[in-house]
């Protein structure tokens, strides 16, 4: 279909879900052991909420959730199942940082943000890392972006551990700050964010973006009905779960094939949590 | 959730989607060069039909596939797709199967049954055969229960291929052909057929059946309501996609699950051929 050969290294398959796991393991297992006895805390009502709860449960580590009120019930549970201290906060970004601050100068718990965060961004790293390991001879890497940390962590460990691989990312056009960012040269926002990549709505950081200036050879973008196609054939032909965002790593390379004929290919798929209940197809 | 250490064997991942590839490979490889040269013949609206016509392409034989006028046009045009011809036929058992013999006698072409017949009983073994080289300790394999190919090819493996692995049937209570034959002791037909579960609405026939009641330890039934909830749970947790039919196994496990505590069970995933846009959940 694609002319080319593509691997696709499927966090789907990853425990709760989602490659998050790897950066909220990594996060705290980099704690001092004084720093690990007063715990973590994280704002976050997505992935990055289950990810750091299970790490921290698994490492035997606190950990804090804060979680906007309006959070989905659903979520909620998760974080609860992982034995993460869920703390309500107005659903605003104001709201939970000034939420987060305040857990970490009550409990002394160590902040780690899902995305903007040095430990984290070599956790979502290994993904690439394991990739390449298995498949050393990739010319290219695709991968996701959303808050930047796993197009980051996936752009270093492309650079440390192959010669010649480089890091493509996709991204939604309807929330294309990643793209206007490495245009401009600074970190620009999303004006609104009408994607069905939900896990892609957010905005680079000030610790991921220079890795991303630096490494990323390109952001390439991706209509909405080009990221529900690509899941469907994902779905269709290769008989796996993986959400929407997941997908646009995958319309990037299918809508620019031409440019990729005879090349070897990794795909990042980032993860697997949808509503099974409610699909766009 | 069981109590016990459960494999699952993914044929959902297999070629054309599911374990019919196995017995159609089997069968035209069985055949010597001069009926190869002849071509195969059978009759399908389903899985088989694919296979068949996949495993020939593949293999380099002629395939005729005799399909009713009024089979889904998606089926037809995947065997299409695998350069199988297609002869169709009335929407009645008696037509298919005398268009298959009519075929025979025209082409010389060979009849291979989708489940009853000895070549696809071994061919379909071979997915119990490679569980039980990955896992030699397992006690059980649970397989689903539908025209008998499979489950007769999953006890025979277990009965070669293991000193103490049994084989247990899991059926729609809907289609519970199998079941009564076990009783009685005579192949038994169903009046009605109205279950999710698709590829499980054949009857046994004259060679699998004597394979089943010697081998098989027992088929256990299960409901609608206990299949879909069965495919939810392996779609959520575990992010694959499978088919209503290929659930069956493990709901008829989760059912019973007090009986197989601390067991190490093989589960046969039979396929992954469902329409992501029409779906119970």
């Amino acid at each position: 279909m694609v002319q080319a050969k593509v691997f696709f290294k499927c966090e789907n398959f990853q425990k709760m879900g989602a490659f998050k796991m790897r950066g909220a393991a990594n996060a705290i297992l980099s704690l001092s052991s004084d720093e690990q006895a007063k715990g973590v805390v994280t704002h976050s009502s997505g992935n990055f909420a289950q990810a750091l709860a299970l790490a921290a449960k698994k490492i035997g580590v606190k950990a804090y959730i804060v979680m906007p009120k309006n959070a989905p019930q659903v979520k909620k549970n998760a974080v609860k199942t992982y034995e993460g201290e869920i703390i309500e906060c107005d659903s605003n970004p104001i709201a939970r940082e000034e939420m987060a601050v305040k857990v970490q100068k009550e409990t002394g718990a160590k902040f780690i943000h899902p995305s903007n965060d040095d430990a984290v961004i070599y956790g979502q790293g290994t993904a690439a890392m394991e990739l390449l390991e298995n498949y050393p001879d990739l010319d290219y890497i695709f991968s996701p972006v959303g808050g930047g940390g796993l197009i980051a962590g996936t752009a270093l460990a492309a650079h440390y551990f192959s010669k010649y691989c480089k890091v493509i990312g996709g991204e939604p056009i309807n929330a294309d700050d990643a793209y206007r960012s490495l245009l401009s040269g600074k970190i620009e926002l999303n004006d609104s964010t009408d994607t069905i990549a939900d896990g892609l709505r957010t905005n680079l950081g000030d610790r991921n973006f220079p890795i991303i200036k630096k490494y990323v050879e390109k952001i390439m973008r991706v209509e909405e009905e080009e990221i529900i196609a690509a899941m469907k054939l994902i779905w269709e032909r290769m008989k796996i779960i993986i959400e929407p965002s997941s997908a646009v790593a995958f319309a990037a390379l299918l809508k620019n094939k031409s440019d990729y004929k005879n090349k070897n290919i990794g795909i990042i798929i980032s993860g697997g949590n949808v509503d099974i209940a409610n699909l766009p197809f």
